[in-house]
């Protein structure tokens, strides 16, 4: 009995093959399965149209992907075409959005489905018998017009991440244009000071703490305005605006560019004192703090290591000597809390946090995260928003635009620890209504996900 | 034939709905399926009651977790309650401990299981039918008495890390204190120096090494106990006394955490250079080594460029230099070797090595990590454990504390390597046992392993 | 009726255990269950030769695994001699590459698989049936005297990873060797300088960024290799030469590498700054900048603090400064954007992502990743390469050495995209041969994976 050469191996344990069939190999090889997989590209099918008679009445899969560049909406699918040239076979997609390695390592926990679309129920059910002896999980996605989105899914170039990143540089953009202008060009301009070299390192340096600080506030301001809206609203049943829940369900991709962009910031902090410039401000520093030796006849010349010498050229200023350790403490503490939040993000490990876990670590410490990171940027300031020699063409020092959307972040979390505005919130989440809360009218589609398949 | 709507639309493909039924929308909702998935809290419960009727003989599902506060003991659970309120109905516990994340985006790796609880077997089996369906892994929890337990299970927070963590915290608490006393009251007290400014970094950065290097050796020292168990009794067949199973049962949160302070401690190292203190005692070092300018008459005058003078103000101690190099080399060393423990103990990586791979990176490459973290704490106490200065109140230097544990750790592991302990050993932990050696009674209870739940 | 003990437990749900069988606790727990697990090292099989009589007929479960020193190829495996010692048995070997800490927490990803051998295909399934039902995967490996592979499978360590590693080890002897003789020797036997210091730090933080520069250009090298072989042959069908497949097989690792080394190089390069030898640099180089006081006759001495005399200590570089600024940023840039490529190596994450978002990471951010490494290199050497005083012994600076390998390769990767290259390597990929291609014969026999396990 003619089984599939391929479920032959896989299934059979008699070990005994097909008598050799005649013909050329082409023709011997697809003469005795019923499934034939089609590994080749879309202009190369002709090719096997030598081959129709003897693929009349076979199960066709094809395991092909379009490139970005020929996937179009209007044009038929890859599967479409070839069911066109085959007329009488049945053609079935499957395993395209696998890649060679998985399908020669095993399947592995995200690799493990197979959508299969197919316009006939039986050759639908064959192929997944065969996917499920090869240990994946094949994933009914309908008739083989539906292979066009199957076709898009390997297509995909990390969707979820077009936005946050976009975001992510354009504030770095906006920064470094500002810190450059505070930074390097108003030296340049008022005083005549070549600051240039300051561009590579200094520069990108005060940038980058910036964006970090304002993504990471941008990670917790969209559930302050879900919360508000909630309360504003009296229910919980509402749907919130579509920028609203985007802007919640790219948290996690904002939050990790916030991450990178602060251990970025701390690698450039840590260069800071390797720089020949660094190496040689504190030489000049010296020479300039060294006390003038006072050439006086020989009896009266003081000598530089007389108590009263020393003490003119010992240089400290306490206030900043204290500025300096705790914002730097700070930054350390923050950038330490920030990677518990990026190490529970991996797959593996939010995998094996049940919820009450995930939310201590990502809204709690990511809270403390975001207080540590906002005493940190005040600590960096300390007085200087109230200087007038910081204000380089009137324009504000940078870390005080930086503390606008956290500050409100941390007020209105604060607000909302009231019991006033606490409870009501609890209520509302319960599932409390207001009375004359416009009500979500609820469908019995609506009952189940939104998703059928399980991608 | 009306069958479950939620099972209509995942099981069957005709499409074909039920006619719409009569009545309030609840009532047209709950009359057509045989399985209703009750998804309120348990305040709300009441709220169904006037679907008593319509509810009768159907299966209820309920879905809902107390929070922290509503789980006491000694209360009747949800699903208890919900039966006491719905006698006619069966209720089935089941996707409690599932997010409401991994209900749409469908099962991961650790998220696959879900408990069911029931006292009617069919309706268990139902439900177990319809997990199954989405891809979920149902086990069986036993009886509507279960569901206490079952509850408990999300309302977990980490509860392998609570004893790791006080004890990490009660040893920083311990260290910092001490270190205090050293470097901030004994110059206050004794020489009225204002060292205040040292607290937010270099106290903490004296500190969080010494939690760091006393978690590494707490992690390999219950092995060690172990062993010498093992070796004292003659069998590897009495259980460990409970603190000892306890303590090896927890070595990898403490491994983590003795990493993570690691980090911290590394972290706090780099930002030493960054600091104005470090500035301004880098000047006034050069302004003292300065050789005074012995101002005699003109001829006479000495020009600091002179090698003669040059030579008296360079400023070089070659044993400081080398002690240095070496032990920040040495840091980095084992800095680098716990990295790559703690990057194995992540879940992915872990399941990916057997047991040999996993043990030898663990153990072995644990046990450099030590090592080198011991030559990196006696290379940087270099010989000031001998120096009366460093004896402040007469308190020994802070990393002579540090070493008592991981040196017994070191000489005990290397006495359990001479051929008379390591052969016994070996022997004894491939089944020999000494005669007289108390037995552990087996019964068969006690063949299979303890949790029936494959969490 | 007699169902194995084991399966009562687990599948049963009465709760009744059978009458107690009498005769000694061995006797009694061997008497009643069909599938016994011998969980008992090799040398102990013949302590349960006394109960050959009630073993007669069972199925023997053999979980043991031989360490290294007793596996031997042409030694029988362990499941063979308990076969030999039971003939009236039928031994089944299960469970051997799943450690103990596994069969307890329950099944993960990758260590779901649970190899079975056997000679009798029922024993076989009765243990498939009882595996599936613990929630692993059984897969059949044959018949008993296939274990030997089987029990071979826990005994690697690391087989992956050996090449690379001994390949980046030779490397990094190789460029500490060169860099000894540049840094150390040469100033000692020139100048008769001491510059010994320098080994545990210095010369190793020159070292290791050759090492890693070199890892990473050795990841993309096979790749353009088997470009430029594809091109040649005008094919894709030809298989690649062994060590270039095993090459292109080991590129993980190799970059794994690279990256560590390149964190190592950034973690030496941090401590620079916190050496003593740094700070005495420091000073030294200060009190060598300063102006010589010129004492002359009171009313003609200058006074350190007038701006002259401030000029002539004033140090500064510019095009050094702008050096090093330069090289430190791409620096950081690099390793950053190597960082991006290790964590999307972590199992759970590449698992996550899809064939054209694993390549666009892995290739085109890894190729970003190798030219910003290149303009690091370039900028820290500057003018280096043509300065004669840095030919130590006509031996050029280290960093030309590195700039060969991945010059070739990013000049090769410009040259493919040339459309003359590029539109021809293209159609090849996509199955087009030139003619006169040598055919590489597919039989039916390679039409299937290689491997049929799924591990």
């Amino acid at each position: 009995m003619d089984k599939p050469l391929i479920s032959r191996r896989l299934m059979d344990s008699d070990g005994s093959l097909a008598e050799t069939p005649s013909g050329t190999p082409k023709e011997q090889a697809v003469s005795s399965p019923e499934i034939i997989f089609v590994a080749v590209f879309r202009e190369h099918y002709s090719s096997l149209c030598a081959l129709s008679d003897q693929l009349a009445g076979k199960i066709l899969v094809d395991v092909s992907n379009p490139t970005e560049n020929e996937h179009l909406p209007h044009r038929e699918s890859n599967d479409e075409f070839l069911a066109s040239l085959f007329p009488a076979c049945t053609v079935v997609e499957a395993f395209n959005v696998i890649s060679a390695w998985t399908r020669q390592a095993g399947p592995r926990d995200g690799n493990q489905q197979v959508p299969i679309c197919s316009d006939q129920p039986e050759a639908k059910l064959s192929v997944s018998e065969m996917v499920h002896a090869m240990g994946f999980k094949p994933v009914d996605m309908g008739p083989l017009a539906s292979t066009r989105e199957v076709e898009a899914m390997p297509l995909r170039l990390l969707p979820g991440w077009k936005v946050p990143t976009l975001l992510a540089l354009g504030l770095f953009v906006c920064f470094y244009g500002y810190n450059f202008i505070r930074d390097v060009l108003h030296p340049y301009v008022q005083e005549n000071k070549n600051k240039f070299y300051k561009l590579p390192v200094s520069v990108v340096n005060t940038t980058l703490p910036c964006v970090a600080y304002m993504l990471l506030s941008l990670v917790y301001l969209p559930g302050v305005l879900a919360a508000a809206l909630q309360l504003q609203r009296g229910t919980k049943y509402r749907r919130f605006p579509d920028w609203l829940d985007h802007w919640l369900q790219h948290r996690k991709q904002i939050g990790l560019l916030s991450f990178f962009c602060a251990v970025l910031h701390a690698l450039y902090s840590f260069c800071l004192p390797l720089r020949r410039s660094h190496r040689y401000d504190l030489v000049n520093l010296a020479i300039k703090q060294m006390p003038p030796p006072a050439c006086a006849p020989a009896p009266a010349c003081p000598s530089l290591s007389t108590p009263g010498f020393a003490n003119k050229g010992y240089l400290w200023d306490e206030e900043e000597v204290w500025r300096m350790e705790i914002y730097l403490s700070l930054g350390v503490l923050a950038l330490g809390t920030l990677s518990l939040l990026a190490v529970t993000s991996l797959p593996s490990i939010a995998n094996s946090l049940n919820w009450r876990e995930f939310s201590f670590v990502q809204s709690t410490l990511g809270f403390v995260a975001l207080v540590l990171s906002t005493l940190h940027t005040l600590t960096y300031g300390w007085t200087r928003a109230f200087e007038e020699s910081r204000y380089k063409f009137y324009l504000p020092p940078t870390f005080t635009l930086t503390l606008l959307v956290p500050c409100v972040v941390i007020l209105a979390k604060g607000l909302f620890l009231l019991p006033c505005f606490s409870r009501r919130l609890a209520k509302i989440r319960r599932g409390w209504e207001k009375d004359g809360a416009v009500r979500f009218t609820v469908s019995t589609e609506h009952v189940l996900p939104e998703k059928t398949s399980h991608v």
